[in-house]
This record gives structure tokens, C-alpha cells and sequence, in this order.
């Protein structure tokens, strides 16, 4: 045994105990002839005191102690007389007696402190390092306690968890898989599952009822700034069900990660809202309703007044930001160039000042007189003080713009408060989703979401207004997770196969297997998926999911702590039965 | 809502309710003017009527339900008359009033009864539907559980469980990595891990302190008998502890996985064996302890008598099997036949029953008197009515075969009950193990077992005599699990990589950042890992751990139901910067 307890354990109650505590050192301090040093561990942290006059050999051995040194030492619980109130330990201290250096450190390239001197590269390389930080050990512990958590609610519903194989066939439809060389399969190349959506729809003709899993997921992407190659879902699936049993399942699995992780009750049920409401009134299938700033849709009350850019515009809308009216004109020219970044791509900005009462200044004064502007006014409700912002064109592509500027306002209002939490149900997707450039529907969800039975008679006629039983958890802003009610209808799958454009042959070579398994007798069934490193990410308060995965790779996917992915030997090519066949100039000329 | 209430909820104080049920037709019958159908889901099973007199419309559907259709039936909860004391629900029957065939269904390939009329092939490949049988389903339901209570307990004992990637690097020693091309890295590869070792030892580094995680490993081996190419570990590692501390830890797992999973209870401590005595009693690192039957040896008591089999033999020694003295001249033939299989290389086998009391009768009575017989009979313990069985010739061969016999013998007098646990640590491993044919010595276990310090100053002189610190966790015979101290100081670990024959750069190429991570202030750690596969086996009484694997592979790796790993398409390999070179002649003819 090296400790009889933690460094996070001392309190005054155990004054005069002789306790022995192993951890790292923090930090030493020498004042006068006494010698204060910070052992630190996963649980805490405590004061130890070394006093030159008692034990001076002791003394000089924790003189020389570096940042990092793991220590081990025995002593007596003393009151301290300067006590620490921001620190659990901070009534005590321990008067050394004992003290064994476990290992000497190097000094670390980085303060291990929750405001570190070291940047994002060297913390990635240093990994092991950057973890020792509190600050980012507590999303490591966040992570932990939500998958606990989940798990545990999960079984207390009946749901078994699972594994499917990470080992599988690869799909050649949808994102591109990593593959796997079979040695003992020469030529044939295994996948790995990009989400085990066949599998467990496998298990619930199986009759499994309820599954679950916490699973990795591998999507061969181009990455983004927030994307990982490897990822984890909380992977769902339950029989004999309707959407609306899904939903209850699933918010009450929030509600008990909420009280359970973060302590906070949601005593009412969740909010639900459609696709079409969520796009109309937030330009978004993932609203932020933790504030309002509704969209207001004005193109009736613009027109014919002779602005151009309004009546030539198949859509005019616009949000009112509270007591805005006061804004510079520097800042309505940062809200117009943020809006006018070619990741957003608006084209302007219209602005309407409410002043006093029944008084109006606008960006289009010559436009559009004050009872003009009164009249718009009334549609936002707004009041003396507020701030009109308003953006026009092609429908999908404004109300997408001024969904980051309503995001935008809401940020710089104070509105996006990262300890409100305000989740929301959003319903009734459409079922497909039109693609211009190949003129061909596809499927929003994927090709098993079942239509809602009062849509089906459009399949044929109107592709466009079919809605589906899919459903999305949307929490902030942030899309948590989405599932769907399925087709367990082999004629009704068909039709939908037909309808997507896959030819029966098609069809049959991508989801032969799974169309066989549903003429033994599907049940009814549907689910969801829920991205963990999101859900962490949402909990601890992060802006990306890099900070709440232990060893995560870069933007080249690469892992800098390892440096992989890295060359194999030629020998090892052989075995799998393939070889290199480079085809980027420019790493043929590095080679 | 598809029900009120599941199929194996309907008791006798239900009757006169009228709940709605769902699932799948086990069987049907007709008798007289009654139709009775057993309607099934994961939870039971219960008895439909259907009455011709009542309602002959909906009999007449009844009649026509095939196996395996999936219903939905509303009606009212009655005593039965007849009773099934085998049923959960049998004391009652639903009156069926309302009937909905949910889905059809083809007839199933074979009969979906714990006692199936299907073979391993078209099990497999109609996995979904094996899995329909309440006793596979069984081994997955017993699976969820052992993975959530070991999830329990391990976090009341303050372990974070933490993901590590994978996608890694490849390490070129240890068994062959499956790996991944990289689109994004041209010419390189991740590697799948095979165990999560190296990420385990950096969280410690880390200051995670106790970290756990059921985890993924892969290894591409050629697969035996009942190896899977992706299988699970309950991977876990521990700072600041001896071996005393790990061993009262995960005591204290399976003794709550015992008895929150089987319902048996361990008061006493589990036995702990070294493995000097573990060879030497029973011929096996992992001795099946439910049965005594050790092993004697006998070299000093068969010498010198001119049999030249056992003098000329390093090692003789035999087992005693009570009450065996009564087996025929075939029994003891097939006993010989047993130990000559070539997986087990015994020469022969020698016999000495023991009749009346001081009576022996041997298959060497030529060489051996009835006074020589006594004293070796004694050796055993032997009582009238046993039967000796001897071996002889090299010690480690003979052992194993012996050990085999033991196994056999065990076996045939009933020892070997299923039902029956034996948990049993092994302590006290060599460190190194050593191969005649590259005349190496190699770690054991792995490269970073601490070797007991009381050994350390063998390891320049006498590598075979070192002993680690490093423990396996037997139970009936099966090695659940095993792990080792780990060494975390740079200086000694320097030094074993020189034993085991690494040049400094081929320890840094291959360690080189756990080796860096080392020098910041490494705690003493250690661990173990159990495979979560063959624990559910143990539990549920398999032979295979096939059978507790939802998706299992075959023995060429492959996943009959999906029929994975397949090719891939041109385009893909292109992307990858890879192409194939095939190696077998007898894949390029075929090509």
C-alpha cells in the first residue's frame, strides 16, 4: 500500500492522524526556514510542511524537489494557521516526517496548471501531460460518469447493450469507409462501421426489443474543424413501438443525465417543435431556443415600394434584437461583415431603429416612410429601443444566414449562456431531400426511415412534401442525436428503394442481407443515435468534442502523440496482399 | 403504443383485464372448434384462444398465422383449465378478441427451439434469426449484465472508464496488427490495437489512478479453434499499489460479478497458487482446481528397478482417480489412446490398480513388486479401489500431458460440474520464458512486468529463475485474466529491454514515447486484463466463446451472414493509394 488515502481526502476532523499520501508535486514554496510543498493527485491536492529546524535532512531532500516528482511521504495532520478556503484540504496540513521520491520528472514542457503556457500543438504531443490537468481530467470524468449514467438508465429500461462487429462488409453507399486488408482473405478488405444501423436493426428482428450500445463509429472524412475519424455513439433501437414511445424513452434518458450528471430537474416535458417551424422560424433543423429572436417573414409588408433588392427577392425576413437600437454604426458594420463572411454568404443588411415611440430610422428611409416602418415594427412587436435586422434572397440561403445572425445577436446579447440548458424535440423531417446538381432525391435520414402514413399518397407526386417519422435531439443549438421510426415492411421498403433510384439489383447488393432478414418477421421498430463527444461536449461547457476525447487525432487525422498513422514494412504489405500505389505528384516528388 | 403489457407478464392476477400484447407465433394448434396460438417476444411466452363458436372470422385467421408472423391481439385474460407449470404465464390464456398480423413471415430455415433442427452453417447464416432462440439470446442478455455490473462495481471503486483510439499506430513485435490505409496520409497505416496497453500505462502517467474500459482488441492471427479476430477485455490498470492491492481489487470484482450475476456468494478468500507449484500439482499455469487429483512424482521411488522407460525419463509422476480400479482393459486402452493424440504427445501410459487392501495390480508388475507398488501407492493416498496413472519422460511434456489426463479423467468421474466455480489466483510467474529455437529468452508477459526485486540480481545471470510480479486469475481451469506490476522506472526498464535483446534504438523506435512519457514522473502502477468473452462462456457454461458473440466470425475470419470481407471497387483502392499483389498461386489462378 503506498497511501492510506487520497490527496483530496484531509479535513480538519483528522488533525493528529499520521496518514501517508502518494502523489505528484505541484509546487514547493521555501519561506524562512520552513518548506511548503503541494502534493497533488486525481482527488485533491494538500499542503505538506517541512520544517528546517525539526528534520533539516528532510528539509534539503524537499528543497530539491521538482514540479512533477512523484513523492510519497508520511507525516501529521496539523491545523494550518493560513488557512485556504478555495482549496477542500485547504484547513490542513501535514508536518512531514517521512518522505520517499517514487520518481524524479523531467521538467514538463508545460505548466500543468488549468491555464497552461502551452499551446494546442505541444499539448498534443505531450498528451499524457496536457491530461494531468485538472481542467481537462474533469471531461475525461464527465465523460465517464454521462456513459455511466446513460448505461445505467438504459438497463433500468430493459434495454441489453450489445457489440456489434467492428470487423464488417463494406457498404459502398454513403461516407467513405477505412478499410481493413483480410490476410486471410486475399484481395478482400473488411470496413469498419461507419454506425451499426444494420446490426441493430438485425437485432430487432432477432427480437431483442430493446438494444443498446456506446460504440465507435469510423467515417474516412475529409475533417472538419469538429470532426473526428473515429467517433462514439450511443446507438439505440427498440420494437414495437411509435414515435411517440421513442420520444418518451429518450427525453426521459436526458432528463435523467441532467439530474444524474449535471444536477439540474426538467420537471416539464421537452419542447416539440416541426422541421418546417424550426426552418421557418429559426432558419435551422437545430435551434437555440434558449432565447426567442423569432424570425419575422416580411416580403408581403416590403414589397412594391420600389427597393430592388426586396421585391426581387423571393424572401424577406428579419429578427429584432432587444434594446439594439443604441448600436454604433461600427457595430451594425461587424454584424454586416459577419454576415457577409463567404462561409455565411449573405449580401447585405437592413437595419430599422426603434427610437421613440412610433419614431423610425432605417437603413431604407427613402424606401419606406415611418408608418411604413411602423407597420413592420408591429410584426416584430417591437418596443422603443429595439433593433430591427433584416436580410433578403433565395429563401433556404437567407433564412440560413440569418440563423447565424440571430446566433450572432444572441451571443453578443448574452443570451447563449452555457449553463442554461434548453432542449427541444424536432419533428417531422422531410423524408428526402432534393439534390440540384444530381437532380435526384435522396434520403434525409437514410434509405429505412419509414413516410408518415398520411404522406405515403405523395411518394409519386410530390417527393418533396413527404414527411417522415424522424426526429431530432436538439439541445443549445447543438444536434445530439436523430433517429427514426422504420420501414419493417419489405413492400413498402421496396417502393422507398424504387423512389431513391436504386434499381432492385441495386438494392439488393447493399441491403440484401437486411431485406432477407425482414421477411422472417420484423417487428415494428425504431430509434436513435446520440453522439456522445457532442453530449460531453454540451455538458463540460466545450466549444469542440477534441477536448473531451483522451487521445484525439488532428485535422490529417493523424495521432502526434504516437505519430500514426505511420509506413509498414514491406514485409507486412506482403502478407495483406497489396502494395503501395502512391497517386499525388506531390508525394511521389517527396518520395 | 403496439402493447399494454410484455409476453411474459400475465399472471393469475390479471385475469379479467384486457390487455394488448405483440410479438411472434411460436406454434399454433387446432383442437375441435378451439385454436390455440403461443405468441413470444424476449420477455416470455403466453397462450392465445381463438374459439370457432365466438368469433369464427377472426378463428379463421388464427388458423392461417404461419411461424414466425408477427401479431398484435387484444382480449381478455382467463384462468386456464389446463395449467403449464413449465410456463411463467401458464396459469392463463387470453380470450382473443382483436387480432392484426404486424408482418408475415417465410418459413424459417430451421426451427426457432432451444433444441434447433439447424446445423453451425445455416445457424450463422441466419444469425439474425439463431439469435430468435431464447438460448442464444440467453448468453447476450447474460453478457449485458456481466459487462454492466463489472461497469457497476468499478466505479464504486473510483474508476473512470476512458476510450483510447482505435486507430493507432502499428507496433512490428508482439502478434500481427490488423491495419488501415490512410486516405489522408498516402502510403501509411493505422494499426488496430491489440490491446490497449500502451494508452493505459501513459493514463497513469496521466494521474487518471484507476482507469477501466470493456474494450475492442484485435489480432490477426490464424484462427483456432476459439479465437475471434476482434474480441473484448475488461482492460484496467491501478496507481500506487503492490500486488496485493490489484489481487484484493479484482477479488472483489468477480466476487460481485458472482454474486449480482449468479447469485453465488465467495465468504472465503480465493486460493493463490505460484506457478512453480501450479506445474508442478497440476502440469498447467491454469489449473482446473475443482477437483483435487494433484500430481506425484515418482522419479526417486520407479528408479533403479531396470524398467529402462521411467529410468531413463527425467520426470515420472502420476495421478490418483479414486475408485477407478474398476475400469476395463478398454477404458484404460482409451485412456492410453487419449494421451497418444498428437495434441497431446504422451509416450504411454502406466496403470497400478489398488485392490484389496495391500493388493496392487500394474501393467509393470515385472518390474515393480507389490512392496514397490505400496510405496508409490502410499505417495498418492491411494485406497483400494483407485487406480494410479502414470507418465514419464521430459518434465514440461509430461506434465502437460498429464495434465491433460487429469482434465480427462476429471471429466469422466463427474468433477467437472459446470455449475460448480473454482477461482483460483496464479502468482509468481517467470519473468522470461525461453525459446530453444531462436535460443532467446522472451518477457513472458510483456516488456514491462516488473520483475520481483528480490530476483532482480538474477536477471544477469540466471534469466530463467526471475520472478515477476505478475498474476493470472484461473477459474475451472480457464485463464479469465492476467496482468502484472509494471515497471515505472526508465533506469530498470533500460535494463530489460537489454535482457530481452532490444538495441537502445530498437526499444526507442518501438517504446520510445511511453519511454518519454516515463521520464515525467511515472507512479508505481500495475493492472490486468480479463477476456470478457470467455467470462461470459464461464458463466454461461459454453464450450465456445462463438456462442456468446451476437456476430461472430468463422474460422477463416469471415462473417458468413454479411459475407465480409469482400472485394472493393477499383476506385476505392485508387483513393487509398494502394493497390492489389496478390501472393498465392493458387489465388491468381483462380483469378
Amino acid at each position: 500500500m503506498f497511501r492510506t488515502q487520497t490527496c483530496g481526502a484531509l479535513r480538519i476532523a483528522n488533525v493528529g492522524e499520521k496518514p501517508t499520501l502518494a502523489g505528484w508535486v505541484q509546487r514547493t514554496r521555501k519561506m524562512g526556514g520552513m518548506t511548503f510543498v503541494d502534493v497533488r493527485d486525481r482527488y485533491g491536492m494538500t499542503q505538506l510542511v517541512f520544517n528546517q529546524d525539526v528534520n533539516p535532512e528532510l528539509c534539503e531532500v524537499a528543497n530539491k524537489l521538482g514540479r512533477e516528482f512523484v513523492i510519497q511521504v508520511t507525516g501529521e495532520v496539523a491545523e494550518r494557521s493560513n488557512k485556504n478556503a478555495n482549496m477542500e484540504t485547504g484547513d490542513i496540513e501535514i508536518l512531514v516526517t517521512e518522505l520517499i521520491i517514487l520518481n524524479e520528472s523531467k521538467t514538463p514542457p508545460f505548466t500543468i496548471e488549468d491555464n497552461t503556457d502551452g499551446g494546442d500543438d505541444i499539448r498534443m504531443k505531450y498528451r499524457y501531460l496536457d491530461l494531468r490537468r485538472n481542467s481537462v481530467r474533469y471531461n475525461m470524468e464527465l465523460r465517464h460518469r454521462i456513459a455511466f449514467e446513460t448505461r445505467r438508465y438504459l438497463d433500468q429500461m430493459s434495454f441489453m447493450e450489445v457489440e456489434t462487429p467492428v470487423l464488417i462488409g463494406s457498404t459502398p453507399e454513403g461516407a467513405r469507409d477505412f478499410v481493413v486488408p483480410s490476410r486471410m482473405n486475399p484481395g478482400q478488405f473488411y470496413a469498419l462501421p461507419q454506425s451499426p444501423q444494420l446490426f441493430k436493426q438485425l437485432l430487432m428482428v432477432s427480437g431483442f426489443d430493446r438494444y443498446f450500445q456506446i460504440v465507435k463509429c469510423f467515417r474516412d472524412e475529409d475533417l472538419r474543424a469538429d470532426r473526428q475519424p473515429e467517433f462514439t455513439q450511443i446507438d439505440c433501437e427498440m420494437s414495437f413501438v411509435n414515435q411517440e414511445d421513442v420520444l418518451q424513452i429518450f427525453e426521459g434518458m436526458m432528463k435523467h443525465l441532467f439530474k444524474f450528471v449535471k444536477d439540474i430537474d426538467f420537471a416539464e416535458s421537452f419542447p416539440r417543435m416541426t422541421w418546417a417551424d424550426a426552418m421557418k422560424y429559426y432558419g435551422s433543423d437545430k435551434p437555440d431556443i434558449r432565447f426567442d429572436m423569432k424570425f419575422v417573414e416580411l416580403k408581403e409588408e416590403v414589397s412594391g415600394r420600389n427597393f430592388v433588392v426586396f421585391d426581387s427577392a423571393p424572401y424577406v425576413a428579419g429578427i429584432c434584437a432587444k434594446g439594439c437600437a443604441v448600436y454604433t454604426r461600427k457595430q451594425l458594420d461587424e454584424l454586416t461583415d459577419f454576415i457577409k463572411r463567404p462561409q455565411i454568404g449573405g449580401k447585405g443588411l437592413i437595419y430599422i431603429r426603434c427610437e421613440a415611440e412610433g419614431q423610425y430610422k432605417s437603413s431604407v428611409d427613402k424606401f419606406y416612410s415611418n408608418e411604413d416602418l411602423k407597420v413592420i415594427a408591429t410584426k416584430f412587436n417591437a418596443e422603443p429601443g429595439d433593433l430591427i435586422l433584416i436580410m433578403s434572397g433565395e429563401t433556404r440561403q437567407t433564412q440560413k444566414a440569418l440563423c447565424e445572425l440571430r446566433l450572432e445577436v444572441g451571443a453578443r446579447l448574452g443570451l447563449r449562456d452555457k449553463n442554461v440548458f434548453a432542449p427541444l424535440w424536432v419533428i417531422d423531417f422531410p423524408l428526402f431531400e432534393y439534390d440540384a446538381e444530381t437532380d435526384r432525391y435522396y434520403a434525409m435520414h437514410h434509405p429505412f426511415t419509414s413516410p408518415m402514413p398520411e404522406d405515403i399518397h405523395l411518394l409519386a407526386t410530390d417527393k418533396g412534401a413527404v414527411r417522415s417519422n424522424a426526429y431530432d435531439m436538439v439541445v443549445n443549438g447543438v444536434e445530439l442525436g436523430g433517429g427514426s421510426i422504420r420501414i419493417h415492411d419489405s413492400a413498402l421498403q421496396n417502393e422507398m428503394f424504387k423512389h431513391l433510384g436504386f434499381t432492385p439489383e441495386k438494392a439488393e447488393a447493399q441491403f440484401g442481407f437486411l431485406m432477407s432478414a425482414f421477411q422472417y418477421g420484423a417487428p415494428p421498430h425504431g430509434g436513435l443515435a446520440f453522439g456522445l463527444d457532442r453530449l460531453v461536449s454540451l455538458f463540460a461547457g466545450l466549444d469542440s468534442i477534441r477536448d473531451c476525447i483522451a487521445f484525439p487525432k488532428n485535422n490529417s487525422g493523424r495521432d502526434v502523440m504516437m505519430d500514426a498513422p505511420s509506413v509498414l514494412d514491406n514485409e507486412q504489405l506482403v502478407e495483406l496482399n497489396i502494395k503501395l500505389d502512391l497517386q499525388k505528384q506531390v508525394t511521389k516528388v517527396d518520395l
